[in-house]
């Protein structure tokens, strides 16, 4: 396929040739959509294709409907009877498409496609055409209008062909297909419904190299300025990705464009943090102290009876690498990265704002906000039902709270069962850990025995990762499967829920082990003489002596990396290609059964060629591995300050691959429209409040940040942070070892009396030995105090962030105004017969008026296409002084 | 004049006689607008009115301009030429006024007023039009679209007179008064800068008995179902105080109904939870304690030398008391109010919402939103600035960052130092205390000395309470006059400035004690034997036995309540009153001096009633009231859960004082048209988020509620109450008291070795003596814990609801989506000429479109009046089935 690519990219649009087969049989009408369905009639399994399009009129068939009426055209099979049932709900929805105004053409081995009468006016004036290069002067903006074909004569029309771009026709065409019923046959709605069903195969629009901005070919340069690495350090063509893919696909590769953006800063200030403390390591005291072997701590053992006393100079490296993560700028950078979520947050919805005026998206807010509501009401609830099973669609109207009940229920038990299932992987986990490292420790080997905790560790998270990685996949199904149950009113809700609780599930499923040893790892291992156990045998684990943010640092860094590498590598890459590789082993096969046809098989069209991609499967999973991204880079950046930075590599890879995946190995998406992220904003803002929680958790009780202050303040005699090993260390007389624990081979001292342990508590001479100490109840006062701090501030600083930053840019929200003003006056002045819509309708393009009040669709047309014709106001935008009269 | 007004209001329309004069002195042409200036040409001060009008056309002047052109007529004075600068002024702005189409007339006692032409056919159309009450089916609703004289066939007027309501004639007046500029001979513009140079004493419309609405005045109908005590517990009739007072003051009034509604259950939880502490106190263990004598506490002196020791149990009713407020219920109403918080906040939005549709007023938004930018820009500069002395409106243009930078410093250094001032003022307050407390135990007499802290505690209270209500005033003062210097861009920036820096400093100045008694007081006043000193010889306060809770509650209650009933009764009533009496005798003593005129004083007009009225003065300092009262209801309520109470029976009373200064206290305020509450939306959620925090403070640090937890789960032997009084109490060696402090007579035993005071510190016979003791840390850590728990705890579940409860009611969706697909069906199938726009223009109803361009003030007439003329659609709202087609 890469091989065969490249060649049609560089095809002249309508050329005919390999790769070809952009336009009907006739060489001029163009195809907007493709049907595929299987055929049995030959015993094998050929594939047949629908090719729709619509909107461009034949005045001759339907001049009594206005201006622009819908042509219908069938250059239709025919050849054998249809039999099948599946056949005949075929003939009958593609009937009803005719109806509708579409044409429609099977391929000549048994596909059918529709497409596009090009005038006898069009075909004079298309070679001239590209010729013309568009005026793009920056000062010029064309004003839009909603596009109603009862005011033709208003509208800059320059050739019918290109009225509508190729992205508008794909989206009219793929509605008429959502929306016409099989009432005879089937009882259903809609080419979804029909998808589901098995009577077609699929269906989707064309790679398209004929559309031209400028006279290049738009996908030719998606191909060279996007979708390679070569460009990774460019801005994104976002208006080009626009028109090729439609609005909501624009707004995910703006939406990541700024992220990425904004990564820069925080991962400069993240190396920065990470830097500070390579440089300040040796001046710092308290690793100093753990690494000073003159100070003589001897430890108490870290497992029962095998293991041995040993020195705390022994992990000096452990205590220095723990201190590049652990520092006062780390506390800095926490606030730091609190505020940069709330200008990350407060930028894209300027960005946003920005985009929907560029894109014409501005008035569109109102039919959205309804569109819920009843506009595709029934359309939402009878595809769910159609694929459940095609009841009718009427059966659907009457649903009431007591049927929806069971698809509640079941939704909340599985909800809770995934979430046992994500406590029980984690709990496995630290099980494997602590029978693992308990059994190793028996190694009688003192080289094995040294390597225990790494090899333990390591293998762990790798297990962890796994585990991450299959239950990811699994609650991306489960989640869908469960909204289906509920259903949802209206569509967008059924994409909310499924992004909801997918989200929950998989971030759930993600920050759990890292959420674990962060906050509840070695909380509960107990202290020498009364240690916890698990199955009796086996003491719960405690963090590495050198403190628990190192190892958050190393789970978070396997984990986040990980996941990116696999995902990116294994899940987008090497599944696809194999995928791939199966299906053309599996076609040969058929092929070579099928011999017959190998004669007759002419250069694969562009419908073939398209075929043989991969379907396009929604922009979700692509947000929720961005936003559980985000999740990390946020959540515990004070525990990993180089969060950002693997963040950022990452995506800058991340944008072209997908880039790559949508330019050349996916068939073209819908051009679906949209205004806004929509859900995934909320989930950000979520989890940016969320983060700021983690974060004052993490510095307070992970770090040994609020110890060393206290210590510093509270405590120490000199104000210096001398002394501060010996005081995080309690005093255990090794006299008070429950029986058959105190280790029974030693190179210390047999009669060593005392030995130490990292805790506050008590020692053993004092009336309350082994209580808690003061000591501790004051560190854990300034630990929640600093929470209580540290979260108000990061509130306050953020809210005083989103306040400081209008949501609209100063310069937009003046252009708008003076657009609007221009806008009145050109209606006012002139007195002509133009009305301004908020929102048009789908279906005046289609069958008149009486189908618009039901189907309130918004429409809107592209602005270079369709634009007020007026002399003195078309397409040039007056600055305000000649507004000034 | 309570006397006059009700004779006034039985007049019926248009009607001659006393109170009369709501038309110029052909008696048909309304008085839209009253100017009053001081005329010296009789040595004496008399009143001049000017009253003005507009858009009633008399064709046969203007008839070139369109259908509704002005009617200019001047019935001037003329009786001397202007001689001073003043006089030129005003007529020059006259004249420009005539320009703009109004029609002025001077009062036969040298007043002008302007006043509307009723045509020939009005004066038959008249008698009719009250004879027919308006059709009021529910099912109806008019749609209604922005007027334009160019479409005038479009609307349905009946009568010319009628076509605008009477708020809307007085806007659009207003409006042309505001924009009016004396370039020629003062170089400022509009009214406002006129009044402040005192060309014009003062501007207002009258209050008019002829506004009726299906037959019933409505001014009158006001005054008997609105500004009434006996209606109290009626919902407030909001479509009339709309229609007579305008959007801006019918929301202020729907606002405060829903504040009083939802303080309803509010009220009756607080009452619940007070009634559950009096029923639970005998059972409570601790105040059993604390009033239990055989368990005998010799508590520490309270002062210095004078003070003897004192048994626990004489201060036994306080405890009582303070368990009344403090008990288990008061944390769970802590929690109810934060989330009755967020669902007053959600429930408002509705509301406005609702109201927004119900007074067309949702179109509003997009110029709501542009016209601070420029639409007002200059008109905001130029109107502060010539309020300042009047520079020419081009000096203002080039006002740069340097420029504005003296403001700003003076800005801040002003709020510092009001600050400053409040802190004082507490601290001062905290000195006398102090002192006082000291001299008065200084009295030998036992009696008195009983009484000291009540004494001092009450007086100190009201002193408070004195310098918070002076300080209230100023602070309003200042934040307007510091908001002047900064110069801000447009007038509704100048105003939310002002409401900002008031509400900080107003704030400030009510919550500064209450805030220092719950948080501060009692917390530096070190421990028997070393004891805080100010001023060397007095102790730092302490509070009182039983608790700081109960002094908290003290402080509040008479704070909130005083404040409210001495604003009621002072502010609102006396002082107007006081007014009122000093000018009817300045009047009185002038109009003796002024003795010849007497005999030709005609009977009082309505404009001589209307001008003996209070100026409007803004709705600021009620809606500052009520957020105030709001503040105390929330911040404090885990102190005083009887706090909605009292606010509630303030509001029932508030609704009715502050309705009943509209109708007939102040003169008829501009009916200004507004879509929001603005900032004061703002700063109620900021006092809702800013609750949350200081409940959780108050509850942790304030009540006894953590220590008694803390004592029962971690240290109670017997998992109960009991001991918890003796664990509380610190234990003093009296040997230990500084020289010459402890008590030199005492009723105790002199050998008394051991006192007991209210602290966790450790014993003096142990190692740490008088150090905090181990409990202090834990009770600290619990308080910070819980405060963390409870923030976050309130701060989701407010978040829950607001997410929970959508911004618009599922009914007015529905009905806004149908109201579209009408409009948008009968523009389709009819194809009328009309234009549907974003925002119109005042400038269309006087000068014509070039007006428009500059002005883009947006413009809706009511819908009763200006409605679309369709068969079949006008009026008539069709239901869902009538649609379906």
């Amino acid at each position: 396929y890469d091989r065969k690519h490249p060649t049609a990219l560089n095809h002249q649009p309508n050329s005919p040739g390999p790769g070809g087969g952009l336009c009907f049989a006739d060489g001029c009408r163009r195809v907007d959509y493709v049907l595929v369905y299987h055929c049995k009639r030959r015993q094998s399994q050929h594939r047949h294709s629908v090719v729709s399009n619509g909107n461009v009129p034949t005045p001759s068939r339907r001049s009594t409907k206005g201006d622009i009426s819908e042509a219908v055209l069938e250059a239709g099979l025919g050849m054998e009877p249809p039999n099948e049932p599946q056949d005949k709900i075929r003939e009958e929805f593609e009937r009803r498409l005719q109806e509708e105004g579409l044409e429609i053409e099977h391929d000549k081995e048994v596909c059918i496609y529709v497409c596009m009468v090009i005038t006898f006016w069009t075909k004079i004036n298309q070679p001239f055409q590209p010729g013309v290069p568009e005026p793009q002067d920056p000062r010029t903006r064309v004003l839009s209008q909603p596009f109603s074909r009862d005011k033709l004569h208003l509208f800059d029309i320059k050739s019918k062909n290109s009225l509508f771009s190729n992205a508008i026709r794909g989206r009219i065409v793929y509605e008429i297909l959502r929306r016409t019923a099989c009432t005879q046959t089937c009882q259903t709605m809609g080419i979804s419904s029909l998808l589901a069903k098995g009577v077609y195969d699929s269906a989707f629009p064309l790679h398209d190299v004929s559309i031209v901005m400028n006279d290049i070919c738009v996908l030719q340069m998606l191909h060279e300025e996007w979708a390679n690495y070569g460009a990774c350090y460019k801005y994104q063509p976002m208006d080009l990705i626009r028109k090729y893919f439609g609005e909501k696909i624009g707004l995910y590769f703006a939406w990541l464009g700024v992220y990425t953006q904004l990564l820069i800063p925080a991962s400069a200030l993240g190396v920065a943090v990470f830097l500070y403390g390579c440089l300040t390591v040796d001046t710092n005291v308290p690793s100093q102290e753990m690494c000073d072997e003159h100070l003589n701590f001897t430890m108490c053992p870290l497992c029962d009876r095998v293991c041995d006393y040993w020195q705390l100079s022994s992990i000096c490296s452990t205590a220095r690498a723990s201190y590049l993560f652990d520092n006062h700028a780390t506390v800095g950078f926490a606030i730091f990265m609190s505020l940069w979520a709330a200008v990350f947050l407060e930028h894209w919805k300027r960005r946003q704002r920005c985009l929907q005026h560029s894109w014409d998206l501005t008035g569109m807010e109102d039919d959205e906000v309804r569109k819920p509501d009843t506009g595709t009401d029934d359309k939402g609830r009878e595809k769910l039902l159609s694929a459940k099973g095609g009841q009718s669609p009427l059966a659907s109207e009457s649903l009431s709270w007591t049927d929806r009940l069971p698809g509640y229920c079941i939704n909340i038990s599985s909800i809770l069962l995934m979430v046992g299932v994500t406590f029980s992987a984690v709990s496995g986990v630290i099980l494997y850990r602590i029978i693992v490292f308990a059994v190793m420790s028996m190694n009688p080997d003192h080289e094995a025995k040294a390597n225990v905790r790494v090899t333990v560790t390591t293998t762990a998270v790798i297990i962890n990762l796994l585990v991450v990685l299959v239950l990811d996949e699994i609650y991306g199904a489960i989640a869908a499967w469960i909204t289906e149950l509920e259903i949802p009113k209206t569509e967008s809700t059924f994409e909310e829920h499924v992004i909801l609780k997918a989200f929950l599930l998989k971030s759930m499923n993600s920050f759990a082990p890292v959420f674990y040893v962060a906050f509840f790892k070695g909380r509960f291992a107990g202290r020498p003489g009364d240690y916890v156990y698990v199955f009796k045998d086996f003491r719960m684990e405690e963090c590495s002596p050198g403190g628990c943010l190192i190892e958050v640092c190393i789970q978070l860094g396997i984990i986040m990396l990980g996941k990116q590498l696999i995902q990116n590598n294994v899940f987008e890459i090497a599944i696809p290609k194999l995928k791939k590789m199966y299906r053309t082993y599996k076609e040969e096969k058929d092929g070579s059964a099928d011999e017959e046809d190998k004669d007759s098989k002419r250069e694969p069209q562009r419908w073939d060629l398209d075929y043989d991609l991969e379907p396009y499967e929604g922009l979700s999973p692509e947000y929720m591995e961005m936003v559980i991204q985000y999740g990390f880079v946020t959540l515990f950046v004070a525990s990993f300050p180089l969060a950002p930075v693997f963040a950022l590599l990452n995506n800058v890879i991340e944008i072209r691959l997908d880039a790559a995946k949508f330019v050349t190995e996916i068939r073209r998406p819908d051009a679906v429209s949209a205004k806004e992220i929509g859900i995934w904003y909320n989930i950000l803002s979520g989890i940016s409040k969320f983060a700021v929680i983690t974060n004052a958790f993490v510095i307070s009780f992970t770090s040994e940040f609020i110890p060393r202050m206290v210590y510093q303040y509270l405590y120490s005699e000199t104000g210096t942070m001398h002394g501060y090993t010996n005081h995080t260390l309690a005093y255990f007389n090794t006299r008070n070892f429950k029986p058959g624990t105190a280790p029974h081979d030693t190179d210390f001292d047999r009669q060593l009396r005392i030995c130490r342990y990292k805790d506050y508590r008590d020692p053993p001479w004092s009336p309350e030995s082994y209580q808690l100490s003061k000591q501790y109840w004051s560190v854990l006062a300034a630990r929640l105090a600093f929470v209580i701090f540290f979260q108000n501030l990061a509130m306050f600083l953020s809210m005083l962030v989103a306040w400081l930053i209008p949501d609209m840019p100063r310069s937009l929200k003046e252009q708008l105004k003076r657009e609007k003003a221009l806008l009145m006056d050109l209606m006012l002045t002139e007195e002509i017969n133009f009305w301004w819509l908020g929102g048009g309708s789908l279906g005046w393009l289609t069958r008149g008026t009486s189908f618009a009040q039901n189907h309130q669709l918004y429409w809107r047309t592209e602005c270079r296409q369709v634009q007020l014709v007026h002399s003195g106001y078309s397409g040039i935008f007056m600055e305000p002084s000649d507004m000034a009269r």
